[in-house]
């Protein structure tokens, strides 16, 4: 155990540092195991993040993080921001660079990892609000960059049924921070979302990609609304397209025939939320 | 050789296709070489692109493509469409399966694999056009992201200075084919994109992501626009923005600090290019 003291600090802001040096520690193996199995992260209801920019995020709710690890280098840099964020919340280990190099999910690791509680729940439909509505969405990036967008953007909650998981290193890091500010609500299938925004008086929009859909500049989409995005390959389901009450469209002007889904989703939020 | 017949079609329509079958073949080395090599890409005039739908796009421009490889499983799903779309234009070469692994950039390969020309910069400014400004840009996915989403949106051309590699494999793929569309012209450096602007009286508009500047809600981005989006970490050089007529922002209500560069430039030329 090592105890570093932030310069000019009381006692209350010593933070216990326990040194790793086995890349067979148990918290390193417990680490891997929550970043390459989604089975281990629900069992367990934790996740793992990478990158000093988002651990900082995350030690903003210091309930949300139960673990830090910080290789020696990253000590070096990013010692003090990390000792301030962490307000004796948590665990902090230090481990050497080469542990970090096999607890890295990214080709160049700053060093600093979190492991993180997933946190409840807590997106309470109001019938004046706005939202996205993420239907067998599949790909990660496209996960991520959505939240990152709706966050900026202000959206109001993320309703999601059916799609891969939020909890994934490669959707964490594309949020860049933004999973531990945006609320989202993931159900089981598309009938209990449509049910839920039905019963809170919410007018659901299907995005399609077809010219026969309300163009997107003709469609207010007001309070009370939320817009559905479909998988990337195929979009929303007929049915699903069907129990919304309009089907919106971006009008496409040139040769591609669509959008990237998270471009679609990230123009559909921003004409929602700027009014 | 091998001639095949497309069903019903003339003898214009016969193919010659050439077998190889050694990863050592001249002509599969020469792919490589374009694959990883931006050098050789530029002293050639040539590029590669991979994937079916891709080589399709490219075929729609026949003097565009100089070569197609296919791979024994991928003819046998495509071959009816890739010697339809071909038209006598360029030579195609069937490969084994296991040199088609040699040559993709991808985890699954399609199969499917072409040689083109990088096409000549024909984009002429018009004053009462609008177009996307790339500075600095050195994201390959978001460079390919913003080119299909300026295709689906119909922005007139896109001008750029100092991005990364527009003919990079990774770029390619991500425009989806919308880099045979969209028109683009590359000069040395910011002065020369300014000037250019400038002599066809059309408005610059630095895209930054501060407070201070004009929201793009209040900002008519009519005829004669270009809108500037500049560097992933460090936005658009102070030099840059003083430079350009006005300095607009996405407003930011939520708690993420920025959009993605291409999110942004996918919102910024929404609305400019829906009036």
């Amino acid at each position: 155990m090592l105890y570093c003291r932030i310069p000019a600090e009381s006692e209350a802001n010593m933070q216990k540092i326990t040194e790793i040096t086995s890349r067979d520690n148990p918290a390193v193996r417990h680490y891997i195991r929550l970043r390459d199995r989604k089975k281990t992260r629900y069992a367990e209801n934790l996740f793992v993040a990478e990158g000093l920019r988002i651990v900082l995020d995350a030690l903003q709710y210091p309930c949300l993080v139960q673990q830090v690890f910080v290789t020696e280098s990253a000590w070096e840099k990013y010692a003090e921001s990390i000792q301030q964020a962490m307000q004796e919340t948590g665990q902090c280990f230090r481990i050497p660079d080469a542990v970090g190099k096999n607890m890295t999910d990214t080709e160049h690791t700053q060093g600093v990892f979190a492991v993180c509680r997933i946190p409840e729940q807590k997106l309470q439909i109001d019938s004046r609000k706005k939202y996205l509505v993420l239907y067998q969405l599949q790909d990660p990036g496209n996960m991520g960059m959505i939240l990152r967008t709706g966050d900026a953007l202000g959206v109001h909650g993320i309703l999601m049924a059916q799609c891969c998981d939020l909890y994934s290193p490669k959707v964490i890091r594309a949020t860049m921070g933004s999973v531990f500010r945006v609320p989202v609500l993931e159900l089981p299938d598309a009938p209990e979302l449509l049910a839920l925004l039905h019963q809170h008086q919410i007018c659901s929009y299907a995005s399609v990609p077809s010219a026969q859909a309300l163009p997107l500049t003709e469609c207010p989409l007001g309070t009370g609304s939320a817009v559905w995005i479909g998988n990337e390959g195929n979009g929303l389901p007929e049915d699903v397209i069907h129990s919304c009450r309009h089907a919106v469209t971006i009008p496409m002007k040139g040769g591609a025939e669509s959008l990237n889904a998270a471009m679609a989703a990230g123009i559909l939020m921003w004409e929602m939320m700027k009014s």
